[in-house]
């Protein structure tokens, strides 16, 4: 009898638009690997797996067990031809009608008011500084597609306000 | 300077209409546990952050080192009162427009057959099961909002179809 308690929440996946935007974002922004990609040529669309790790396998087979077992992964869908389509429209954040529904994803840093400069250089487009609004403890940035990425102090090992 | 491989991919956050239905599903079905919630009286919202852990922790503040540090969170906010509100539309599932933007939310299982016997026995609706389509080795089911959630193998202690 399959057991629950065993049970792995392995991936969140959002469609993008660009990959190439959105690959330097997560990786190159926020850090994360790319572990495997999977093309599909007949449905016309490419899978992206990022995830924050220490290393990215050598082998196909390793990088795939690693993907689909961990938690904290990343899917980036992209369907062939959005990037360069004129008439493509961009895809819903979820945080506006219509279309309201998924919020966020949420990355715990280090130290929030340095992630936070570093956005900045970066020239990330800010949806809350970590100085807007009551709660000074959360920022929000957009992703290239807009969706919004919390950003949050990990209690563990961060420092900055809790 | 903020260090980015020290990042962790924390949560995804969705909205949810009635928490005690998205509860039971989330714990009861998936097997997730709830680590803790946050009321907010004054915005009139919960947060609701779930997680595949081993055990609950008891004080308050071991419950939000937790929640805010480990990857594959699930933070389910609740807008009170759209649980009994007769003009509420429900939210959007990402998967179709207008709002197509988020896709799903994935959990690797132990035994994908099992899994999924479970699930049809306790009523859960499927979005695609296991024999439909061309793709034998992945289903999704629907949680209570209508959010899609895929069903994989866990490739490392998993067993069935990858």
């Amino acid at each position: 009898m399959s057991n629950p308690a065993t049970y792995v929440f392995n991936h969140t996946m959002i469609r993008v638009k660009d990959p190439q935007a959105s690959l330097k974002f997560y990786q190159d922004v926020l850090g994360m690997k790319l572990i495997t990609k999977s093309v599909n040529e007949a449905g016309s669309f490419t899978l992206y797996f990022l995830a924050y790790i220490d290393k990215v396998p050598e082998s196909e087979e390793e990088k795939k067990k690693l993907a689909f077992s961990i938690p904290g992964v990343l899917e980036l869908t992209h369907n062939h031809g959005t990037e360069s389509d004129p008439q493509f429209q961009g895809y819903a954040s979820g945080n506006k009608e219509p279309g309201k529904g998924f919020g966020h994803i949420c990355v715990a840093v280090d130290n929030i008011e340095q992630a936070c400069e570093r956005f900045e250089q970066e020239g990330v487009t800010f949806v809350k500084k970590l100085k807007d609004g009551k709660m000074h403890n959360i920022a929000f940035i957009a992703d290239p597609d807009g969706y919004w990425v919390e950003i949050i102090t990990n209690p563990i090992h961060g420092s900055g306000p809790i």
